[in-house]
């Protein structure tokens, strides 16, 4: 089996090109139909839409009242009252209605006076024609309602009908085959054997074909065999415009991909100088477009986007919008390659007036990053990256509004965070009547108290024990913030081993992390985790070199009680909520503040205080207990 | 029959939070159903989403190549091969595959130099756990991957599908009666007899109901019959959640809506302080929301956008998202009233470098005014309106690029301004690659000169007659506008006056409109053609005071063509091409200049050479003969 080792690096905007003139070439069109206006809603003409009657198409009346001959009036002012006689000077007139003769002139009901069922009067004169909308007023019969190549929005539809045009043309929906391969894929989603993995880029893709109007025709996981995947390609071929191929676009020995667009047709490119996402392909078979997308959730996504979608747009004749750009200060470095144009999700957020953009992990396989993202951080190619505090173009995926209304929380883990997330939105908007959101990224204890001092963050959550006096996080707002910060007294938390379950290695205490055979799984630098690890294994006596394990760091409770979980950690320290959600062994070492740092100035704010309205509230407490290892602390400091 | 002269005038957002707290009273509340997870894109989570499996679920190859045990491969470096054995020291694997026992690491497959079928060689170290995703980097068991109240994106069904969750619990969509009612309403678009009007606005609700996620029930309209209505209701509040019913809103004498909710429900609000749209109702018949909106499209579609929408999304636990606004300078002046928030459609483009916000039409009647809209400029409530060359506030409704990429022209209408706008776009995409459009708004060839000197238009077409020297337009530029500026040729056209078909009152040439008992239509003062009116007119003599309907203005030739066709006018002046689209009889009485008049420094501006390009091309050629009155003048200056 021959490999694709090296793929080539084309830029995107150039490999787009490429491809569009290709199939140019090919003559791959748009083809178009006629549809009803009323079902017209985001298609786009194909052909200029004309104005069949005018509208209005007969004079009208344009209020409320009685049509009058207009010459009659002439001789009433405030102190003369002139009286109409019903069918020969004036008739009751509804908005919208016909004007007929020898009517001319229509006066608004509220100027008329009833003197009885056939006679009215009034004190203001009525000039000719006044109140009255013309025929064509608002479209003239004949006149261009639209260009071609536009696409309909809900008024066009109504303005397309008012000048009698019930049937348009438009381009055709392009339909499009989603074929996601791979032994290892399933789609029985109620079951997981050990080494497959769900299906989860299809139906994604499957729902942006949705949104861009075109008709996704998805099938199950396709095994990676050649003849299999062959014939599957072949028919989708005939039956669609359009097919895109999830992974098997890479190096693997079992990527086919490639190979099968090269015998069936033709392969146009290999590698696009993009991050995530460089092992794309585009190809054509029997005239129709081919791309394969490489497998990796952050790189399948961001390919979907800025690739494929392009393609459809171009051939459904769709505009390319420009995305709404905002500035704003990055709080990380980033490191970014030279080679590629790269992508990086970032979560937003408006601290002390500033906008600031903390980029998420960079990971190709974390789905997460872009579920929690607000915007997109585009590193050009041939950058090396760019400082932390630098002013950079952020590519806008969450509302502004969403991101005004969000408290932003960094630093230090914990199951909480996520309930009070939860809870936020809903409460908020029953206790105010505004959505507000909690934003929550996890890099520590300290390295949330280094956000704040940074101003990147509007609370801290932190748990940092104070060798010396034994008290919990105080001393380290006061010694890294000052004055100008406080702390909200959060939850009490049970820390302590996390073994598999049954306990096999026989693990309890700190003292028997140190025995030799034994593999450990740690926590990340700055976190409280570690400080309260540390500071145990220290007491102990314990020379942590010897620890099997002791450098594998993972920056959350949970991440430390999977990797027990899965067996390739004997045991690790966490809190108990991480422990009991894996069904893992605990035994208690110690109890924890876990709190908020904030500075005193946000405890007016209304995100923060709707933020302690739900840990103080009962909601909470209850999930809590259900849970396990808590308790909340009620007094505030 | 009562009327319903008096409305309230509460405000907007008063009339949304009173009729939401009465709903909430009542305890009309959103219901939810279980669906599948791949069919949750744009729905709404009524619980937080958990995962019920950790992504990866298994310690996965993060890389294609090969896994190995990482301690056998610590001597490996540069000048040190390592061979390594298949199925002992290593084995191949691809991206997202299963990390067996007793590997420990991965090599990319560009790092491994194979030696044989069995044997490879490494120049490189692995250390432990090098390239391999541990179980949960992306979501951990049990973890939250969603909030409540969320709205699905496509990236989330992937999100959610990765944790194990192939079923979610979302609010129901709701499903929306429109019913729309009128005499004079027809939804047969094949024809239209004298008095009718098309129903439009019902198919503009189903498109935005469909937009905003819920179910439209649209009916055929219903006559203006008290029991009718009353039935059509009844079964409506039987099936649906919600009710819209379309005009009847109002005071006229077949205003039925308030009434009827009366007798079957309750009436909360008749009225609301904005402009268009006033005559809005907000009741409750057994438990059901009813909302009766006005009958014009633009009060229709406003009071749509404004207090159904929000509503809806309210009931659907739906975010209702900030709008985008914009800062644009106000080219004209706008006066508004005082009692109402007025909503003011605006074109926007950008003129040497400044964003100019143009109002359109205000009558609520005006469909067109809303389509070819690039925002909307609210006036509050107690203002008595804005002066031109303000700065203000406008909400974007169309997509800033599209903005960015108009021609704007202000200045005299021709129909071939309509052809060059549909042309643009598809000319512009073949051209350049990028969609470019043209904006023309119809204030008369002064106007448009006028629109110059301040800076509002990129080009101005004018067709002004010089009385002096007989030449068309250069005088002008030159004395209003100077040496920075000059003209476009555009086409000569055939002016003439229009009558109705065999010319049944015998006007053929300047002389006749003086006649006695002829009712002539004009157009609007400082256009080109009311110049050209005025030079014959006072050349043959005639006293203008001496003429019925001189002081009828209309602003388009098409407004000129439609009043004669209508009957409400004997003869009018305007071009070939106008008199043609309706069928009127055309007497020449002379040809005139069609230009544009533009700053010199914009021949360099992309747009200005894609608009020369197509009004010098062979498609807009083909096009005027086919109409007929028209010849491109060739050459530039």
């Amino acid at each position: 089996m021959e490999r694709n080792i090296y793929l080539s690096n084309t830029d995107l905007d150039v490999a787009l090109k490429q491809y569009m003139e290709r199939l140019n070439e090919l003559n791959i069109q748009s083809k178009v139909e006629i549809i009803m206006t009323w079902d017209g809603n985001k298609r786009v003409l194909s052909r200029p839409v004309f104005s069949k009657f005018s509208s209005p198409n007969h004079n009208a009346a344009a209020m409320d009242g009685i049509m009058v001959v207009s010459e009659k009036t002439y001789s009433a002012n405030e102190v003369n009252t002139v009286k109409l006689n019903r069918g020969r000077d004036f008739e009751y007139i509804n908005t919208g209605h016909l004007i007929v003769d020898p009517y001319d002139a229509v006066i608004m009901i509220e100027d008329v006076m009833a003197i009885d069922d056939n006679q009215v009067g009034i004190n203001v004169q009525a000039s000719p024609w006044q109140h009255i909308r013309p025929i064509g007023e608002d479209i003239v019969a004949g006149e261009m309602i639209l260009p071609e190549n536009h696409t309909i929005r809900p008024i066009d539809i109504g303005a397309m009908l008012s000048g009698g045009v019930a049937e348009i043309q438009v381009f055709q929906k392009l339909k499009v085959a989603v074929i996601p391969t791979g032994n290892e894929i399933t789609d029985n989603y109620g079951d997981l054997p050990l080494g497959k993995t769900f299906d989860t880029n299809s139906w994604t893709f499957k729902a942006i074909l949705e949104d861009f109007g075109a008709i996704p025709i998805r099938v199950s996981p396709v095994p990676d065999v050649y003849e299999i995947l062959r014939e599957e390609i072949l028919k989708k071929v005939e039956s669609c415009d359009m097919i895109v191929i999830n992974a098997g676009s890479s190096a693997g020995s079992m990527d086919y991909t490639k190979q099968l667009i090269e015998d069936l047709g033709e392969v146009l490119l290999h590698g696009i100088a993009i991050k995530p996402g460089k092992p794309t392909i585009l190809g054509v078979i029997q005239g129709k477009p081919i791309i394969g997308v490489p497998g990796y959730p952050g790189s399948a996504f961001l390919v979907f986007e800025e690739v494929v979608g392009p393609i459809i747009k171009l051939l459904q004749k769709q505009e390319i919008k420009d995305r709404e750009t905002i500035k704003a200060i990055l709080s990380k470095r980033v490191v970014s390659s030279l080679k590629s144009k790269e992508y990086i999700r970032v979560k937003l957020g408006r601290v002390n007036g500033v906008m600031v953009a903390t980029p998420l992990n960079k990971g190709a396989g974390v789905t997460m990053a872009i579920v929690k993202a607000d915007g997109i951080f585009i590193v050009p190619k041939n950058s090396e990256g760019f400082e932390a505090g630098e002013l950079v173009d952020i590519i806008l995926t969450s509302d502004m509004g969403m991101i005004e209304n969000t408290l932003v929380s960094i630093g230090s883990h914990d199951i909480i965070m996520d309930l009070i997330g939860s809870l936020m939105v809903r409460k908020s908007m029953e206790d105010t009547g505004k959505c507000m959101y909690l934003s929550s990224a996890h890099i520590g204890s300290m390295g949330g108290i280094m956000a704040l001092k940074r101003g990147e963050t509007h609370i801290a959550p932190i748990h940092l024990l104070d060798q010396i006096t034994g008290e919990y996080n105080i001393s380290y707002v006061e010694k890294y913030l000052g004055d100008d910060f406080g702390i909200i007294k959060g939850v009490r938390r049970e820390q302590g081993i996390m073994t598999a379950k049954g306990n096999p290695m026989d693990v309890k205490t700190i003292n028997d992390i140190g025995r030799k055979g034994l593999r450990f799984v740690n926590r990340q630098k700055g976190s409280g985790t570690r400080l309260l690890t540390d500071y145990l294994l220290s007491r102990e006596g314990i020379d942590t070199a010897l620890i099997n394990g002791y450098d594998r760091e993972f920056t959350t409770h949970m991440g430390v009680a999977a990797a027990v979980k899965s067996g390739t950690a004997d045991v690790g320290v966490g809190v108990y909520s991480a422990a009991a959600a894996l069904d893992l062994e605990f035994y208690l070492i110690g109890y924890e503040d876990y709190d908020f740092a904030l500075s005193k100035a946000l405890f007016e704010d209304e995100r923060v205080k709707e933020f302690i309205k739900i840990l103080r509230g009962k909601d909470l407490k209850e999930q809590l207990e259900e849970i396990g290892g808590y308790k909340i602390i009620q007094e505030e400091q």
